[in-house]
C-alpha cells in the first residue's frame, strides 16, 4: 500500500473508520520500513491522545465477558459516547483468535456506528501483542473514542499488561468464589480496582458471600487503591479510591448502569487526586523501559557468543553445577566481548 | 589479603567460622580480580550446597523479628542444628545498617557456637545486595548450616528478592490486622507460605480476628500454595501445601515449637511433591536472567549514545510528546549504533 503519514493521521483525527483501521494495520506490520512510518504516525497522533477513559477488563472464558462488553458498549453509545474495544490475547496466534475481538461475538455492538471493535493482534510473544494493542489504543484515542475497553482472558500474564496500560482494571468473576477463583490466575485479582460478580442472579446467596469475601481480601491485599505515594496523598487531603466489589447480571442488562456509575465515581476521585495522570506517566515510562529490556534481551539472545554457550550454562545452572550469578557474569562477558578482568 | 581459593573452599567446607567470614567478604568485594576469584570459589563450593533449609522472613520494624529469630535460632541449636542468619536491607548503605544483622541485636544467639550471624551487605542497589546475600547463603550451606534464615524488613522490594531465593517465605504480622497490614508493602503478604501473628498475647481477640481474615484472603489470593504446575500436581496425586496463619508470642517463647513444626510439615509436603526442588531450579534460572537483565541495562545506561539522549527521551515520554515504544526503539538504535532501517 502507498502510505502517506500526514494524510493517514488526518484521517484518524477526523475519526474515519477506514483511516483508523489502516493506521492500526500499519502499526501491526512487522516490516522495518513500516515501523519507521508507524513511529512517525504515532508521534503525529500523540497530541490528540489522552482524552479517553482507558478501561481494562479481565475474566476467564465463561464469565460472560463478551455479553457484558456488548451491554456496556450499547449503554455508553446510548449516552452519546463513542466506544472502542481492543483485546490482548497472546494465544490468538496459536489458536487463530480463540476468544477475543471477533465481530460475530458482539453482533449488536459491531453494527453500531459509534463502536469500533478490533481483534487481538497476533504475535508469538506477549510483549509484541501488548505493544501493538497499546499503540492501537492511542490511535482510537486520537480518533475521538471516549471509552477504550481493553479486554483479556484472565489466565496468563496478559492481565498485568492490560492493568499497566489502562486507567482502571476490572475483573469479572462468577458468583461461586471458592472454586472459580482458582480459574483466574494468582496475582490478577489483587490488581483489580473493581471486581464485578457477573451472573449474580444464578446464585444470589453465593454471590453475596463472594462479594463479602473478596471485599475483605481486597482491603488486605489490593495493590491499587492504597497507592505508594502515601505522603503525597496524606498531604493533599484528597479522597482516595478503595477497591470495590459489585454484583450484576449482564444477561438481563441489570447492573450496567450501576457499573458505569461506579466507574464514573472512580474516575472522578482519581482525576481529582491526580492518580490517573500520575498512573499514565508511570505507565509510559515503565513501558519504555520494558520495551528497552525486551530489545536488549533479544540482542543478547541473538549474539553469536551467547547463542553458543547459553544452552550449556542454562543446563549447568539448572543442575546446580555453576552459580546463577557466575553464569550471568560469564554470559555478559561473552556478549560484550570482554576478556574477564 | 592473599587469597588461595582451594584453601578457602576447604576451610568453608570444614565449617571454620573464619573461613566462612573470609569467603563472604571475598564475595562482597567489588574489585574485578576478587570477582573472578569469588566465582571460582562459588563453583568449588557448589557441590556442597543445597542441603540446608532456606527460610525467608519478613516483617516491618516493631513486629518483633529479632526476638523471634533469636528464640527460633536458640530453639534450633538446642535440637542439634546449626543456624545461619543473613539479611537483605538495601537501606543499610544509607542508614549505616539501620535494623538488620548487627550482633548486639541478637546477643544470646550470637554467642552460640552453632550460630552464624552476618549483617546485610551494603550496596547502592537491591540487585547487588540480593546477589551478595544469595551467594553468602551458598557459602553457609557449604559450611554445613542446617537452616539459613534470610530476613528482610517488609517495606520494599527486598521481599520479592528474599521470597525468590528461599524454600519458604514467612511474614510476621502484628495482631491488629486492619491498620498494621497497611505498614507491610502491598504485594508482600500474597507471597507468604506462612503468616505468623506475633505478640498475639497483646490482644488475643484481634489476633484471632486477623488470623481468620488473613487465612481467608490467602485462600483467595496467595501466589504460592496453588502452584501453576497444576496438571503435574493433579497427576502426581501428592499432597499440596496451603498457606497457613499461626499465632505466637515470641517474647514468652511460646509458639516457637509450634512454628517449627509447621515449617517441618511444609518442608515434608513440598519435598515429597517435588516443589522445593522445582522452586530451587526455577529460582536459579530466574536469578541468572535477572542478573543478565541488570547487566544489560547497566551497559545500556553507560553507552555514550544512550547517555546523551536518555534524559530528553525520558522527558518527552513523560510529557506525552513521543510514544513510549517509539522512544524505546530509538534508544535501542542508539545503543546498537544502527541507522534506522
Amino acid at each position: 500500500m502507498q502510505i502517506n503519514v500526514p494524510q493517514m493521521a488526518e484521517s484518524v483525527v477526523r475519526s474515519e473508520r477506514r483511516g483508523v483501521a489502516k493506521a492500526i494495520t500499519l502499526l501491526e506490520s512487522t516490516r522495518p520500513d513500516h515501523r519507521v512510518l508507524a513511529d512517525e504516525l504515532l508521534t503525529a497522533l500523540l497530541p490528540h491522545t489522552g482524552k479517553s477513559f482507558r478501561l481494562g477488563l479481565s475474566g476467564v472464558p465463561g464469565v460472560g465477558k463478551s455479553t457484558f462488553i456488548e451491554s456496556l458498549g450499547i449503554y455508553l453509545i446510548r449516552q452519546g459516547l463513542k466506544v472502542a474495544v481492543l483485546a490482548i490475547d497472546p494465544s490468538s496466534s496459536l489458536s487463530g483468535g480463540s476468544i477475543l475481538g471477533d465481530k460475530t461475538r458482539m453482533e449488536r455492538l459491531s453494527m453500531e456506528q459509534d463502536a469500533y471493535i478490533r481483534p487481538s493482534p497476533s504475535s508469538c510473544n506477549l510483549g509484541g501483542v501488548a505493544e501493538k494493542t497499546r499503540e492501537a489504543m492511542l490511535v482510537c484515542e486520537a480518533a475521538g473514542y471516549d471509552v477504550v475497553i481493553i479486554e483479556t482472558v484472565g489466565v496468563g500474564q496478559s492481565e498485568t499488561a492490560v492493568a499497566n496500560m489502562t486507567d482502571m482494571f476490572v475483573v469479572l468473576q462468577l458468583p461461586n468464589a471458592g472454586d472459580d477463583l482458582q480459574a483466574i490466575k494468582k496475582g490478577v485479582m489483587e490488581m483489580a480496582d473493581l471486581v464485578v460478580i457477573n451472573k449474580a442472579d444464578i446464585d444470589p446467596v453465593a454471590a453475596t458471600r463472594a462479594q463479602a469475601q473478596i471485599t475483605s481480601s481486597l482491603r488486605l491485599f489490593a495493590m491499587h487503591g492504597n497507592p505508594e505515594h502515601g505522603a503525597h496523598d496524606a498531604a493533599s487531603q484528597k479522597a482516595q479510591w478503595q477497591p470495590k466489589v459489585l454484583q450484576i447480571s449482564a444477561l438481563q442488562g441489570s447492573g450496567v448502569d450501576n457499573f458505569w456509575n461506579t466507574v464514573q465515581e472512580y474516575r472522578q476521585i482519581n482525576a481529582d487526586n491526580g492518580h490517573i495522570a500520575q498512573r499514565r506517566q508511570d505507565q509510559s515510562l515503565a513501558w519504555m523501559w520494558e520495551r528497552i529490556d525486551a530489545g536488549l534481551k533479544q540482542a543478547f539472545r541473538q549474539n553469536a557468543g551467547v547463542r553458543d554457550s547459553l544452552p550449556q550454562f542454562t543446563e549447568q545452572v539448572r543442575d546446580g553445577k555453576i552459580a546463577a550469578s557466575t553464569a550471568a557474569r560469564q554470559l555478559l562477558q561473552a556478549f560484550q566481548g570482554q576478556t574477564g578482568l
